[in-house]
């Protein structure tokens, strides 16, 4: 079996190493840009160029080493017809979990504020925050939404969540489709968006919006930077109207140089981070996916791209 | 019945209001320096003077409005001979779960790197921290160290626990009595005290105790302040032995302005803070006691002097 691996930033050496040692009987073919594309069984690769993805049609499946869908789909209909599967977990919810519950009991317990204080030398407690008045809201149920509610929910937050097609879990508020997503808001302290990149989602965190969240609500993106209509967002912290927001995401990235972003003190910026792809466990997850193929078996995570993600 | 309340800070309006509206049998009685003690059946006070203590032995029994009870201990033969019952919970658990949370994910996804990295405008992923070597351990497996270590666990750090008297928790590595500590902190990489404050640790976390941790660790206070040598934890985050430290506590309240824990950027300062007292929760739970007084029956939460705690 002959597994072609490709990645934007070139490093996939340590990703041949684990995927021989998982799976002996493959032998991995990197592919770097100008070289003709060699014929292989499986595709394992992220952030592919036109030139490699005009060629992989010939293989049974292609493999993302990421979650997001979105800089893959942006090619349409130069796809080749073959299966497209994302990764599923791979020791991303745990991470995301993390950062998430960072973020909120930074905002909750004002740690950001005592930081500042600090700074100054300045000795004074805070009055805290009330946390029945400390709602965190969801946007995105999937995969990472579900376990980062529940470990709010565990911390005592009152949680909602909100997505596009109706579910329910237990102990979440739970909202679905654009109908609902103004009251969704307007109950809003914390709104975390754990989205996929889809035209629907595109700006969706515009003006109007954000807006519909309460005085002094905060906001932590760690889905797609192009959800969020970046002017908007600045006019409505400079308002006041939101009081904290934490980016792990931006419409460019890296964030480029002169980008206000940068030196508004409300705004906490790290360098898309939130959840980064474990490579043994997405190695051992896409091994096991080649074995249900081969048996002819269904697989789990098959992109469907017609709704994007 | 009459309730003495008494508050260095003075405010007990609040408490008084509570405590007339949760038992309305109840006439409160404030105090204040300089008047004479009336006579009362109980006395929730906290941070006493001297002239209060010596008039306290007629009541039946004295509540203080927080956990730590050192700062009454300290009277030694001036307390009166009465039972003297300290605040069991009161949400103050809750609040020290998040406060230790914040500060162990802080350090492990080098949130407080990335925050300098961002005041620079600086955008560069970190190598992460890896889990599994990253061991968390608690010194004081009490009423706030136990759902410390409960929540820290489900967010997958591994977990050690050090007490003075054996305990046995699931999931945690317990050990017990002073010839255990070196052998505890040696694993230990996120080292939390939540240690009441007695004579065996007072400077507790002295030189060589500190040297203990393995090089690049962190430590986070939250119990009192006392249990550290300042000195000498300065001196291993100046050598890079201690590579952060968070603290609430401090052996002079507030920290003075001339402090040279203000000036370390590897010193995170917040103003004891990490679980403040709720007063409503608090008033419920003397009620409840003083109810079981009046019954006959025995109360949780009173001080043994000896032990200190």
């Amino acid at each position: 079996m002959r597994i072609l691996l490709y990645r934007n930033d070139g490093i996939v050496e340590p990703w041949a190493r684990d995927f021989e040692a998982a799976l002996p009987e493959a032998e991995t073919v990197p592919w770097r840009e100008g070289q003709p594309v060699e014929r292989c069984d499986y595709a394992v690769i992220w952030a592919p160029t036109p030139a490699l993805l005009e060629q992989l049609a010939q293989v049974k499946a292609i493999f993302l080493m990421g979650a997001g869908v979105d800089a893959l789909l942006k090619f349409g209909d130069a796809l080749p017809e073959v299966p497209i599967v994302r990764l599923g977990d791979a020791g991303m919810a745990e991470q995301m979990v993390e950062y998430v519950v960072h973020a909120v009991l930074r905002y909750f317990r004002r740690f950001d504020e005592y930081e500042r204080q600090a700074r100054d030398g300045i000795w004074e407690a805070l009055t805290p925050h009330v946390k029945s008045e400390f709602t965190v809201g969801v946007l995105g149920l999937g995969k990472l939404g579900v376990p980062v509610l529940r470990a709010l929910r565990q911390l005592g937050f009152p949680v909602r969540g909100w997505s596009r097609t109706p579910k329910d879990l237990p102990g979440v508020e739970c909202y679905a489709g654009m109908e609902t997503l103004d009251a969704f808001l307007s109950g809003t302290r914390v709104l975390v968006s754990l989205l996929p990149l889809t035209p629907e989602t595109n700006n969706l965190l515009d003006r109007a919006h954000l807006s519909r969240l309460p005085a002094g609500a905060y906001l932590i993106n760690v889905a797609r930077g192009a959800q969020v209509a970046e002017p908007d967002l600045l006019a409505l912290i400079r308002a006041g109207h939101i009081a904290g927001v934490t980016l792990d995401v931006f419409r460019n990235e890296p964030l480029p140089a002169p980008h206000p972003f940068w030196n508004e003190p409300r705004i906490t910026i790290t360098p898309h981070v939130s959840a980064l792809t474990l490579r043994e466990d997405a190695v051992r997850q896409i091994v096991h996916k080649i074995g249900l193929l081969e048996r002819g078996e269904t697989v789990a995570d098959v992109v469907d791209r017609t709704r994007g993600y």
